[in-house]
């Protein structure tokens, strides 16, 4: 899809998430594109999309994708498992030629569907990804050759937002889950939470660099480069001013931050729901 | 409250939460009282209901207290923080004389404000039930002389529900939390989550016995027995079946429930909202 013709190079990336987890894929775009404004938007009113109807994900997703439009972004970034398996084809029609939308689901899939030497991919994620089976559908319809196999690792993301990872307790957690015989002979692991690039090095660790660790922050990074080579948006230069929103404000939320964007970040209070 | 003519000792006591949490509040009644006959709902279609609007918990928790009447149930606990601080007025008049209506924070409010020789209370739950002060601002008001102290501790419920307690995880975990400055000077801890009584023990050791640990599921046993005595419906001799309904069956839901139930029991889907 073509960008509308308002929007320039220098236009911001919008990026959104029910929470603050997508701003690990906010941090990887940031590292390899340093130059483009990032604008990023996490719904923690309604917070978690998990468990909410489809119909109503839609409809945040919608909003959202509008206050990002109404700050000029050139291209929407949906960081959020849950909404990229339920609102991407309502979020793409509804921005229609105005800016390009991105899933977090699509890239690693078209990624892991055309790598070489796999067999056997499993996937892990929270209850409502693994729920909605949107990576093994799709990887085996792009190349039906490949056995996936899913497992909910629920405990990893709350465990990560309270800053136990990178220690014995995540070693701990990470080890029991790894070893569960439901995903024991995998050639490659994709990490299906925006949460988990945190513990890439601990999961790759648990694998003794045996096996592919499928991080979709990066991947969605390279396909965001990709796609605004591609439509020559790709800025360079200085970046303006970064602004991170969400629509419900706590502390503990501003210490999170902390752990998932590796710059310095201010958030900003914005209920787009008055 | 007197209960419906038409209730007898021998009718059942109806238990309902959002999940199987709840279920720690059934095994307290049920070693208290074991010639009482239980039903149970969990609504885990709906789960979490921390993070659901007012109206919605409301209509949910009037729903379900509809079904434990049609079950003949002489008395119904709500056996979740949420819908107790929420729900508890509305379930209570739209029951009105047909049964009995029991939260799972007044009894503890009034157990805590009547204690002697405790002059700074702490409160651990998740964040939608610390976020709604309920307890705070409810023992402040039996008794202004008691300081009360709240904290988040989002990590126990589902470290608990994915089977790590007992272990050094949850060691870990506890102290990290229990050693927070916020809760550092109180003589008393109340445990305000449904899952918590199955990590008593380790909190206990954690503060080595010199504080009092304020267990919810047992001190809502004690209340029901008394509200049930007083009301002459307390049955003796041999319970009826137990029955244990979920809005949303998944096998995960199965496995946990040997966790908070200690008894055998077989999960019963049940949709009430098709």
């Amino acid at each position: 899809m073509k960008a509308s013709k308002t929007v320039k190079s220098s236009s911001p990336i919008g990026i959104f998430d029910s929470g603050i987890g997508g701003l690990t894929v906010a941090d990887a775009i940031h590292k390899l594109l340093p130059s483009e404004t990032l604008i990023y938007f996490g719904d923690t009113a309604h917070l978690p999309y998990g468990d909410k109807a489809p119909e109503s994900i839609r409809a945040y997703s919608v909003r959202i994708a509008d206050f990002l439009l109404e700050h000029g972004c050139k291209m929407i970034v949906i960081a959020c498992n849950t909404a990229s398996s339920i609102a991407y084809e309502t979020v793409k029609e509804h921005v229609g030629g105005r800016a390009t939308v991105i899933d977090v689901i699509n890239p690693v899939v078209a990624e892991v569907s055309s790598m070489k030497k796999i067999t056997h991919v499993g996937v892990i994620g929270t209850r409502a990804t693994i729920r909605s089976n949107a990576y093994a559908t799709r990887i085996v319809r792009q190349n039906e050759s490949l056995k996936v196999s899913s497992l909910a690792t629920p405990l990893l993301a709350p465990m990560i937002e309270e800053g136990f990872f990178n220690n014995k307790i995540s070693r701990t957690v990470i080890n029991s889950y790894l070893s569960r015989p439901k995903i024991k002979k995998i050639d490659a692991l994709i990490l299906a939470c925006t949460h988990y690039p945190l513990i890439k090095a601990e999961i790759n660790e648990y694998y003794k660099g045996n096996i592919t660790i499928v991080d979709s922050a990066a991947i969605v990074a390279r396909f965001v480069k990709q796609s605004l080579a591609a439509s020559k948006l790709l800025h360079s230069g200085k970046a303006g001013k970064h602004r991170f929103y969400i629509s419900d404000f706590t502390k503990s939320f501003e210490q999170s931050t902390k752990i998932f964007f590796k710059d310095k970040l201010k958030l900003e209070h914005k209920n787009l729901w008055k």
